[in-house]
């Protein structure tokens, strides 16, 4: 993973990250969050991964299906957030879309996607810091201000 | 709904709003739009719904057709804009992308979707205005400048 | 097509383009960059398109398959970016989903569009230069800083 600060402007800073071939997604963005010291972060990307898990929310049992994607796709669409948990970590939140050889779409939550050939990013921080608490109804960390 | 302005540079705000279980997305924003006197804004967004109505444009019939969606969805993307009608009022125009327990892929423009636990959402204003005008090819509220 | 500056920050401009029926969405932004001189920019849009292109790269063949699409789609998400190429031309890169009539979904590598009867296209540029060049392994133009 490549990274650089392109813009700062009273305290906001935008960063581009290109990953490359091998890259996990989700471990190169935390290691950037880590790095910078990003408490407060939008993400966008687009690109193409060799194979990625996707994970849907099943309401009724409270936990995350896995969704195992085993074949090259194009990151149609990847939007997600960095905040922080109770311990000060960054908390990475990513949801994507996956284009097939033959246009079909793939969406959901990323667990993991290994980039092949590239990944291009866009993270825009803001100053301010969004925390992460778990809510007792799902078990997920929501954002709480 | 919560929402909270996370940063300011000449005049350019930019809100995190999260809206919570059973909260309408649509009226929702529009609220926030209110609230905010926001007159030029982009919005994106991920979470995930309990239910939703997608819109397809036809084009022969100049009439949207409605895509029932009654099953939990990940919102995988949603992309959209704020703008003002010709009465000043808040014109927001929303596409989207969700994600099914299989991961298969709905997409298209946003009626409605009831939020399932959470939608985060980043708005990022302009120090503009976009106004709508009925277009009277096809009767929809198109940008103007 | 119509464009507008709607900010300017620090250096980074922000630009919202509307473009029209029959315009070509590929080609118009690239008019906007030469015209705007934008050499490091983030685009995401919505709208719709009466017939498209889109590309999925064939990692074995190392070669794009082209995917027609010849009906009138949402595009429900488009996320791009604008940098220069090593004789300082615009290179966008551009991935997007589309929406079908039933709601199902398409996703890849924007080759080519036509915009019916609207596309809103959000523009932000960084002061920065994004270069691209020649991978010698897949033969794609990659961001290297």
């Amino acid at each position: 993973m490549m990274s650089r600060q392109v813009h700062e402007s009273d305290g906001q800073r935008v960063f581009v990250a290109v990953l490359e071939t091998g890259d996990e997604a989700m471990s190169s963005l935390k290691t950037l969050a880590r790095q910078e010291k990003l408490s407060a972060a939008g993400i966008t990307a687009i690109g193409a991964f060799s194979d990625a898990v996707l994970r849907y929310f099943d309401w009724d049992r409270k936990d995350y299906v896995d969704i195992p994607v085993n074949e090259q796709v194009e990151v149609a669409s990847l939007v997600g957030d960095i905040g922080v948990d109770a311990h000060g970590e960054p908390a990475l939140h990513v949801h994507l879309v996956l284009g097939r050889r033959d246009g079909s779409a793939l969406a959901g939550h990323l667990a993991k996607g290994h980039v092949r050939p590239t990944l291009e990013v866009v993270v825009t921080e803001s100053p301010a810091h969004l925390r992460r608490r778990e809510d007792p109804a799902t078990g997920l960390r929501l954002i709480r201000f």
